[in-house]
């Protein structure tokens, strides 16, 4: 007896198996190639039901499915909007995944929302009730436990932390992206240090070493270890974006953990005791001395452990 | 049969009963003097202990009480921290008031929580199940409704968004309040006029017909109305921090109703159109057009009616 934890990402697809307690039985990484709509939706279909039959030749019943998404999932149409898989608007996938699943029971949701549950029942928020996942990657999302359940807001897409106004005055460059996500993601950091090597024509640092459309948060973090002065400023300015959001969710959440993951973090958990300091400047006083700020403990792992947990949760009793 | 609510503000004390269906029976409002300690929780429990004999009289029998406190309540222990209310940091009220309540059940919340839950009941957000009530007086609190219940947090202080962090850099003004509530708050919005009017030698405006620090947010509205360059400089900064606030409770939330209320809106009120166009410039922008953000329902009442809402929810089936 097992269940399937499913986590679909933009270029590939994760599939393990767990026991109840949360054991990882097995593995199998399927690359999506640069599918679309419905081939995407094939391939998860098709995943399920080649792990459906193996599970059950070694004699490893599947009992429930849990999916995460690399995006929105509407809980009551059973659809997802996945900007990074063209024709992913308003993907029916639970109809689909429902059809090659039979009996079994299939729960569905964000990745934002697996990364917070896969670290409530595996990762570094165990035991916590109220904990926040801030998963910074090319964007920002945030998966937030409220009281031990995850908050979906009035039309599932809340967690929209990338949106998160925190520097006046607007600009146009927040209009595609969110202030904090123009500031502070993955594709943010690079943004801004390209803004930097434009303003400065004096500057001969490792940055320069490519054309500057091409440089990324790898560059900048990669400079940043060599002392690179435009990489300090960019990196010391994410921090204190950092520590701003992180500030703002305590002061909001009052939670006892804050985990902070996605490609990101990565190069910046060094950095957390920085965002931590900066987090406490900006924070409800009393708030901030209650909440632990902490990498993630599962790493790329948090989506499928996410998705092991929602599935044993779909679990018939 | 009859609810008791009980809306304890720093000054004074609102007791009102309500029917089971939110019609309101009857009030009594009584000043608290400067009254300290111990000598509050008697005025609290005298008026309720007369309260109920005099219902008693009237055979309208009390079945449960609410009480919303200005500060934080905390459930685990029963006890309040109120700023405005000499020596009570660590008050037990709830072991006080069940003393002369005997078998009727009594329910203590923040006024926060009472706010949003009394517009839940009878005011603007019926019928949301994700609503927020933001409270602009001379602090600035967030009442937060979450599928239906009050966002606590892990140890009852969430929604202290007086706190969130809005603009770089950090000023050594936001350490005792934040930065939201230094910026935007009544007592916010008299600090910057006085910044303003100390800087401004020029200055001949109305503003300048009492000492600065007599200055007060009511000063700056009513100079406002009167195009005032000042006040006028002053309510547009203001209405960006509102803006930005609340579009980030509608990324991080996604709700279906903002309640703005306090003793700011008030004047505020004729502000919330272009409030609303501020916030629409930073939140996400799908969850924006599914928000509604409007004045309260119940305005100076809402606490009452949340402590009502409170006894109500608590009362003997």
């Amino acid at each position: 007896m097992a269940v399937l934890g499913i986590d679909l990402g933009g270029t590939k697809m994760a599939l393990a198996t767990f026991t109840d307690d949360g054991e990882k039985i097995s593995v199998n990484v399927k690359p999506l190639g640069n599918g679309q709509g419905k081939e995407v939706g094939m391939m998860v279909t098709t995943g399920i039901e080649t792990f459906l039959s193996s599970s059950l030749q070694e004699g490893n019943m599947i009992d429930s499915i849990g999916i995460s998404i690399p995006g929105i999932y509407r809980h009551k149409r059973g659809t997802v909007w996945a900007p990074n898989i063209p024709g992913w608007d308003d993907y029916p996938l639970l109809e689909e995944v429902k059809a090659v699943a039979g009996d079994i029971p299939v729960t569905i949701d964000s990745d934002r929302a697996c990364y917070i549950l896969g670290e409530y029942w595996k990762g570094n928020a165990r035991g916590c009730q109220d904990a926040i996942f801030m998963a910074v990657g090319t964007g920002i999302g945030a998966g937030i436990l409220v009281d031990g359940r995850v908050l979906r807001g009035s039309n599932d897409i809340a967690g929209a932390t990338g949106w998160m106004a925190l520097d006046r005055p607007f600009r146009k460059e927040y209009v595609s992206c969110g202030c904090y996500e123009h500031h502070a993601s993955g594709e943010g950091i690079a943004k801004v240090a390209r803004e930097y090597l434009a303003a400065d024509k004096s500057y001969s640092g490792m940055l320069g070493n490519k054309p500057s459309e091409m440089v990324t948060s790898h560059d900048v973090f990669a400079a940043f270890k060599q002392g690179d002065t435009i990489a300090k400023k960019v990196i010391e300015e994410a921090i204190v974006f950092w520590g701003m959001a992180i500030a703002n969710y305590v002061s909001l959440f009052n939670p006892q953990k804050i985990i902070l993951g996605g490609g990101v973090f990565g190069p910046a958990v060094k950095l957390i005791p920085h965002i931590t300091e900066e987090a406490k400047k900006w924070a409800q006083p009393i708030s901030i001395t209650q909440v632990s700020i902490e990498a993630s403990g599962l790493g790329t792992d948090a989506g499928v452990y996410g998705a092991g947990y929602l599935a044993l949760k779909s679990k018939p009793q």
